[in-house]
């Protein structure tokens, strides 16, 4: 008998404060600390940031788009060209989501039925059929370290719609769960059920029952209230596995990533961070900036006095807000390194302080303006 | 009195290999090593870059449009920013141009007379006027290295007009030198008269009695044929004094910076490799490729073998062009890097080949594709 292989997957919880955790996810490429802010890298690139940039910024772990990448340049494509860490060059941990939410939110003309989603491309509306199966096929083609099942985002007040909707995702993940090959990736359940609280531990508790390496929380920062998003996970937090990482998709500004570490969320992926620096504006724990803004045309300060990022310290609004008027590639690569920057450095402060025990404090003393 | 001071600005003759030359031009902000390729950052960037990877690729030297500069952000914001070093966090070498081109290349309804030239913006219409000793004002705001006289390019075929703007060219660049108030600031003069031997002799004659700290040769690479740049340039080398720089504006392509190396040229700017960058295309020493052909689609294979830039030692044609088709900014970056990258080392290599006494021998060898 061959000796019993460690698996390639743990997370280990280091500190609590609270409910929030401090923990470590360990993966094929590397060790993701949590709290963990992941960039969004749709089309195997986080936009205006080579992934030199990334290493410096100190991000860990980055995440990639299924549907995106299904389309274009194709999963088959990628996995002949080594699969997406060697194509995009980042050997560090990648997730890729199932695709479900891009299908549902970008895809023109989709029809769902028990079985799968067809929908058409938003490139060039050809024709195309997800299915779990399939879903999990192109995953392991791109070759990301966790992957997600196949998932059904509803509108988060509709509860008939989310009823019907959870009992599909419930049956694909199933379905996923079986399809997987690949040891060495971490397949993720997503718990879905809108605001609905019933719907939401119904799906919390088949989830965590059928068992996944990690379990995704999804159709949340979908229009909802903040109170419906943090009633959510107040739930949650009773049902979800201590063992296991809990990643709050698509989630979000400096605020809720505060406030959803408090509810005991270690992962989270927003492009607020990369798509606010190309449409001019910067994170700052003091609110945002938008350089467009005439106030900032002779402003000699940094976007936030005491940052240490690459931007801040070399250069001034006044420049920033010039490269913006003048639609400069540089514009947009500078203020997406100081608000990835921010994100980073948010969570990781978040970490330290819950190692410390002086996560109530730190939160408390964040000087986080209120959201504009 | 006073001891008298070191002159800020020298151009040392290092070595020679028939008419091809290495030399150090020294300036306040560093020492230039000749020959030279200047990237251009018209809107006070280098397109697609930051400076710390225009250092990283051995850049030293760079030039901005005033054109460009004097209309947005303005000039006056910039002096009062600090100038264009500090603005743009580039503390090497700056060159600025005199605006002329840009003014009789991109701006409508200009009006050309005998003391200026006016013209409306092509950013918003409004009317501006350009004067001799404007354009040294703008320069001096900005506060470049090296400024140059305002001149007048004239369609390279025609002789009349080449004669009449010669004469405004020659009139302006006295009033330059006379409007010129800093004395931490080189002032080039621009040797004009199109394909007409006659007229570049006159214009060479007129502006070395004149005296300038070096010798740009305006209205090439517009048009006419490699024969008759090269003969200009034959001329212009017998006329130019050896111990001043010679800037050969706005050329060119590898090719061309080879053939006019060896005629005598120290420094060269061109929007080439950085424009075609954001094309898709990547300039080789075997020629130009279009990143949009299908044929690299699955290509696993570097843009160039043996290229030691960043985006050669880490990223596939295919995955470029993957870039390239979704019209990802890190497209324009790292093809950006790779085409400057080129033309860097072959101003380099060329140097350290006139240097070793064998550029002759580097000239045949080198190993460039003709012009496609």
């Amino acid at each position: 008998m061959p000796p019993e292989r460690k698996p390639p997957f743990s997370f280990e919880l280091c500190a609590t404060a609270g409910r929030a955790r401090a923990g470590l996810f360990h993966t094929p490429h590397g060790v993701v600390p949590t709290p963990v802010f992941m960039p969004v890298g749709t089309q195997a690139t986080v936009k205006a940031v080579s992934p030199r940039d990334l290493r410096e910024l100190g991000a860990t772990m980055i995440l990639a788009n299924t549907y995106h990448l299904y389309l274009r340049p194709g999963d088959e494509r990628i996995a002949r060209l080594g699969g997406l860490h060697q194509f995009m060059a980042w050997h560090g941990p990648i997730l890729t989501d199932s695709g479900g939410f891009q299908v549902f939110s970008l895809a023109p003309r989709r029809k769902v039925d028990a079985d799968g989603v067809t929908f058409r491309s938003h490139l060039d509306g050809s024709e195309h059929r997800f299915t779990p199966e399939k879903v999990i096929a192109i995953q392991e083609n791109l070759g990301a370290d966790v992957i997600v099942c196949l998932d059904e985002c509803a509108a988060p007040y509709d509860y008939e719609y989310n009823r019907q909707a959870l009992a599909r995702t419930h049956s694909w993940a199933e379905r996923c769960k079986a399809a997987k090959t690949r040891r060495d990736q971490a397949l993720f359940g997503i718990v879905q059920g809108g605001i609905f609280l019933d719907l939401r531990e119904e799906s919390a508790r088949f989830l965590t029952a059928l068992g996944f390496d990690g379990y995704a929380i999804g159709g949340l920062s979908v229009g909802e209230t903040k109170e419906e998003m943090h009633a959510v996970l107040d739930l949650l937090d009773t049902l979800l596995p201590a063992d296991r990482p809990r990643y709050l998709m698509g989630v979000g500004t400096p605020q809720d990533m505060l406030a959803c570490v408090a509810r005991g969320i270690d992962m989270f992926d927003c492009v607020l961070p990369t798509r606010t620096a190309r449409n001019g504006s910067a994170l700052t724990r003091a609110g945002r900036i938008n350089l467009r803004n005439a106030r900032f045309a002779d402003d000699p300060a940094p976007l936030e006095e005491g940052c240490s990022c690459y931007t801040c310290t070399h250069f001034s609004r006044a420049y920033l807000r010039h490269l913006t008027m003048a639609n400069e590639i540089l514009g947009h690569h500078l203020l997406t390194l100081h608000n990835l920057h921010l994100m980073l450095t948010l969570a990781n402060e978040m970490r330290v302080a819950i190692l410390e025990g002086r996560f109530e404090e730190y939160r408390m003393s964040a000087i986080l303006a209120e959201e504009s």
